[in-house]
């Protein structure tokens, strides 16, 4: 089956209260799009953040000593860094440039996924503004989930994307920070292969691998959408949780 | 623009010799594909391991005392474990079911990406065979694209792609080895985003992005189909080698 990944048009900027809901489901209508059973909506964090007031002004924070001491060792503003450390349970690695921490939600990311490039503030003070992840972002998912379908009678899987930079390899790539509606992993332990052998290595990151497609389609820049609507995901859909994509810390050979 | 990826249907067992090129434009024609330019196909390693005679049948393989030590601790055949180390730059973590090394062609993967799930051999021999991956994957998917375009006038991208694991997160997921006609890494410092503000984490693993995607639609198990063709990728087309995804050793802070 084809897999189509389709960005969604006409989402113009979020900000806290936002409807998400009726705003994807305008947008859909915008795009020609028809929501069916098994389709799937990708959203960037920001909008699903931005939406739940997670913008926080920077005057507003008090740094402590830890974040003075990081922040002179990672060459960042002590008040941003205060913040990373509120949002994390452990710092892994500090250079010139980078704070890599388990976040408080249990992955691996640089800088807490706190964002500074592309939050608007009001007035002149607007470069003060940095957005926090979300609470919560298989809860938020599923409350857009749910939404959608009381609204339309249809329930798509929806999933909340980030990009975040890998070990071993250059660039960023989308990953799944919370869904609903979508396996995270895929099992196929025991599943016979092309030629009848028991496959071995298949714990498939299923969820992670469309949230790749989708950060694919949406882009980055000025054109770019915060939004993607997924049809034809091959796995069989079940509730689910990015929990399922954590790797227990003891479990870990490169913490 | 909407991505498109759509598994190829009709490609039966590949073996060393086949003719890839005559066999993708086949499958492309049972497929109902009519290919463009801007299209990209995205192979499975295991398909063009084949077709180059990569399998090496394990009564062949004397293994040394490094990989007897090292077949002990990970529990693994050590005429494999040689291979692997003859495959390998550096070996990097060992525990028992696993070992990780920087691969000869400079990434990190278990098992030095040698494939024991799914290679038949010959007669009751065949699970003392094993594949290892291409010899230069990228001269591998150049040579299928200039094939494409001297048999149809039409160059698409080509990447050819495995599964890896990742530190911190549960579950493979597809990555790009090697490729020609894409993009590495697409860079977009310095370019506006949806604020005005200048972007700065952007660096982005596009030809990973792709990869996942076309994992996604791959499949692992009896069903799956070793060859997908891609639509509508959002960047600009160019040469492009894996060796941008490979962070030098001296950048890594997770080695």
């Amino acid at each position: 089956m084809t897999l189509t990944l389709t960005p969604l048009s006409g989402i113009s900027l979020i900000g806290q209260g936002d409807d998400l809901v009726q705003i994807l489901l305008a947008s859909l209508g915008t795009s020609g799009i028809q929501l069916q059973d098994g389709d799937i909506l990708a959203l960037a964090q920001k909008i699903v953040s931005k939406a739940e007031g997670r913008m926080v002004n920077l005057a507003t924070v008090e740094p402590g000593e830890q974040a003075l001491e990081l922040a002179a060792r990672a060459e960042k503003d002590p008040r941003l860094v205060e913040l990373m450390l509120r949002e994390s349970k452990e710092v892994l690695r500090v250079r010139a440039g980078a704070i890599i921490v388990e976040h408080r939600l249990g992955f691996v990311c640089a800088n807490a996924g706190i964002d500074h490039s592309n939050v608007a503030g009001s007035g002149n003070a607007k470069e003060e503004y940095v957005l926090l992840l979300p609470e919560n972002p298989d809860r938020s998912a599923a409350e857009i989930r749910t939404g959608i379908r009381s609204r339309i009678g249809i329930e798509p899987g929806v999933m909340i994307i980030d990009s975040h930079g890998r070990a071993w390899r250059n660039g960023t790539v989308g990953v799944a920070i919370g869904f609903n509606g979508i396996p995270g992993i895929v099992d196929l332990r025991g599943q016979p292969d092309l030629f009848g052998y028991t496959l071995r290595i298949t714990q498939v990151g299923a969820a992670d691998e469309l949230a790749a497609a989708a950060s694919l389609v949406m882009g980055q820049a000025a054109e770019g959408t915060p939004a993607v609507h997924a049809r034809g995901f091959p796995y069989p859909l079940r509730t689910g949780s990015f929990r399922e994509l954590l790797r227990p810390k003891d479990q870990d050979l490169f913490r």
